[in-house]
């Protein structure tokens, strides 16, 4: 290497440093209101789904995020605790109607749902009908009205990574509050790779959800500093208490 | 074996094979009518769709089965043909609130549906709230009103042999034509012992239809021997020709 560009390389790289923000270091405590504690397969009994939401208020998570039958009575088992039920809507297909899906999230906001997770069509996606994949989102969208968070599932696993931008810089115009990459029912789940380019697509002011695999505290910071602002997960309890015991669902 | 109980032994069994009905002898066409030509996941394209209805008529199954938001493109596209549309509902969790899928069920008719595949709500079974999964197939069951078939599929992959047997006796109560075995989404698909537990609980008049896995001419054949009159496959084009092809989905 010649002088002159050892010393613009060095220069560099020393600009780099200093510019880079300080990591933040987590406690595993301190990741608890990232996380929307998930109990989203079909077999769930009701015992199971009570003792998700005492789990919610015991650790502090963000929400509960369940399937949209099962919303009316974690909205009950909550009620005077600052946990909010999330219900999922198109699940985990998006394959249902636009007016079917927004019907699913009207009635789940009745029943007091206060954020959504809409799984995308991921087949108009892939056949190219983004107009399709946009008026899909708006239904749900008019159905938050504007007060119950929208967050708009993409299935990562499904898309090439052109497709993933498109279907981000979509969700944004029609009025969602979130992407999120997984509904943890396809090939794969979240990585940091999909969580870092959605980050960089919607820009700082969106949220991002890295949700599907998500099993370890190690896991859960890789995400956030990837650029999520909430994560999904069933293994909650384990992540916030460092623990090695295994998730419960 | 003393002289006596040879004799029972040998006359028992000649009893039981003159009472057995001879058994029929299929060709693989013969299938056809059997077959709901089945494909549901997310990321089918457009063209993939249209295909599915091509296949449909060329090679005379019973119907398409499809997501409901792929309902109104597949009716046009059978528009003056035999091949009926067959949407499922609440899809492939059976978790979403009875509200939202009598109104998906709604729509899909309101698009072309002539038959409804809903997932009963396997949780509520699995809590053994019966009540609730009869109820949630009444809320479908009104909106088929008598001119649309209904199936219940029970996810027999996730319940015991005695949830089996209520959920089949629940399901005829509610006003179910038919029930179904398998999505196609959980841990296993239809077998023999099912589809024979499934035919003796609801008797020889309800329909019984077999999903999940049927991938030969011989799967198919084992179905309909052990009670099936219907058959859920995405390799229905396999099955048909006698053909070592491998299924389009």
């Amino acid at each position: 290497m010649a002088e002159s560009e050892l010393v613009e390389t060095i220069t560099r790289e020393v600009m780099r440093r200093l510019s880079a923000e300080p990591k933040r270091v987590f406690t595993p405590a301190e990741i608890a209101p990232y996380i929307d504690h998930t109990l989203l397969k079909p077999e769930a009994t009701d015992g199971q789904l009570a003792k998700l939401c005492e789990e919610a208020v015991a650790y502090g998570f963000f929400s509960v995020c369940v399937n949209s039958g099962r919303v009316a009575c974690c909205a009950r088992a909550l009620q005077g605790s600052a946990v909010k039920v999330a219900s999922v809507v198109g699940f985990p297909l998006g394959a249902m109607s636009a007016r079917a899906k927004n019907l699913e999230a009207r009635h789940a906001i009745e029943d007091g749902a206060r954020e959504i997770d809409m799984v995308m069509n991921i087949g108009a996606a892939k056949s190219g009908d983004w107009k399709l994949v946009e008026s899909d989102i708006r239904s749900v969208s008019r159905a938050c009205a504007g007060n119950v968070a929208l967050k708009v599932i993409l299935e990562t696993a499904l898309l090439s990574d052109e497709e993933k931008i498109l279907a981000c810089q979509v969700a944004k115009n029609a009025g969602a509050d979130f992407v999120k990459t997984s509904t943890g029912f396809s090939t794969h789940g979240a990585n940091v790779h999909d969580v870092a380019l959605m980050r960089r697509t919607v820009g700082p002011r969106l949220g991002v959800k890295a949700s599907g695999g998500i099993r370890s505290f190690e896991d859960a910071v890789a995400m956030i500093e990837a650029g999520a602002t909430r994560l999904g997960t069933s293994a909650g309890v384990k992540i916030v208490t460092g623990g090695a015991s295994e998730a419960a669902y």
